[in-house]
């Protein structure tokens, strides 16, 4: 298996991204994307909210990112086709094609069509609404996608199926047939991904970090092959890293988890 | 699902125990029940090491729990046959029955007939030597220690199935047979249960809790039932609630979580 791919959630246009075009200020941004990308986070995703020119906005974006980190990979996470269009335009793949987050079976069909048109990666998101009934949902609007992308003539490694991940609080009945979705969608040789933060939504700051983790784990063991989320959220971090050595994806080294303890942990636990 | 069943594995006789007993001073062995306890363990194992006396040992150890915490239920852990029935004497099991830790096919063999006599669970161990070489071995084990439970009159409810789990560090890629191992285990109805803390065997102190906590939730997914774990591993032991949420095994709140957190890790992220 290759090792769990982190797509970093944070590089959002709504706030940071069109406050730092507007300003030309550069700053945030960039502190943002170098602390993802130290944190372990292999691709950015780079969303834009609410904007007048979404199309300016994300070439912005892209040509900022990629000059300042090597060519970084990037995830476009945008209902607006055009911008992830003209995104794509000032893209450079040299490091890994561009994601396109996402694509479905109504209003963000064309996404699987511009993907297979710009030999893109897609994620698919398997639900009809804004959240899928069941699993009956779940694989039925990923056989669609997938047959889709295969009339398109892509390529099965370039499709990553969401099941859509949900909150636990106040819905924790549901998690179970959410973790089979991804162990049914794994078997069938797929690849998945999901957005981690999801599950611990509703829940107060301090215990989040402790259900994504705990998620994320177990996600891994039904064979999430990726996730959207927070790379500066340690606890996650440590815990997918952790999880990638004991399926064997990376090898075991003491340094690597070392590095994602705080301080006080290294130094009150090596006494 | 019943929640997840946490045996504390820290009561070791070998040297707690056997220093109180000379000395007796029962400071330390209750201040530990006591921490491990309130940190939500459900079982003490009680274990005694090398010793002149072991009957008396294990009985003291017995009585002075089960006194101490309202019949508090208990692990025996020991080679000792007679030390583990004079313990199941004194043994009252007001709050759960005795488990009996542990009867392979072998040496020991005798335990799962003890169990079988005394009305006590029996954590099976499924291996022929220290470590067994594949599911092969773990499943034959497993089929003959059922077998022979089930002769002797046990039900199935009382056996704790140990696939025997290892470390992480340099033995990496023999992980997923482990955790598949659950996954079979579980799928025939039985419930399962494991040493958590061997995962982490040879890796520095830092780093430990942090495998043993990725571990726990992956196993859960698989279906481990129990585990023999320390429960003063803030990490571990917030990972194993959060599953048991995640699996719906019990009622999700904020609270039970924010309880394992750390001060400063409350402090920090309510900012």
């Amino acid at each position: 298996m290759s090792r769990f791919l982190i797509i970093a959630e944070r590089i959002e246009g709504g706030r940071i991204l069109q406050e730092d075009y507007d300003t030309h200020n550069t700053v945030p941004i960039l502190q943002r994307a170098r602390q993802e990308l130290a944190a372990g986070a292999k691709y950015l995703d780079l969303t834009i909210g609410e904007t007048d020119h979404p199309v300016e906005l994300m070439q912005w974006g892209v040509e900022l990112l990629q000059s300042h980190f090597e060519d970084v990979p990037l995830a476009f996470e945008s209902g607006d086709l055009k911008a992830v269009e003209a995104a794509l335009k000032v893209y450079n793949p040299r490091h890994g094609k561009a994601i396109l987050n996402y694509a479905d079976t109504h209003e963000h069909a064309d996404f699987l069509d511009l993907a297979a048109e710009t030999d893109s990666i897609c994620i698919c998101r398997c639900s009809r609404g804004l959240i899928p009934e069941n699993n009956d949902e779940r694989l039925a609007v990923c056989s669609e996608l997938l047959e889709k992308a295969l009339r398109l003539g892509m390529d099965t490694q370039d499709l990553l199926f969401n099941p859509v991940l949900q909150q636990t609080k106040a819905m924790q009945e549901r998690q179970e047939e959410t973790l089979e979705a991804i162990t049914l969608i794994s078997e069938m040789g797929l690849l998945t991904t999901g957005g981690i933060s999801k599950v611990a939504l509703g829940a107060p700051k301090p215990v989040r970090s402790v259900l994504c983790a705990a998620f994320s784990a177990m996600a891994m063991q039904c064979g999430l092959s990726s996730g959207i989320l927070n790379p500066l959220d340690k606890k996650v971090m440590e815990t997918v890293i952790a999880a990638d050595m004991i399926k064997n994806n990376i090898l075991y080294t003491d340094r690597i988890l070392k590095n994602y303890l705080s301080d006080e942990e290294n130094r009150f636990k090596t006494e």
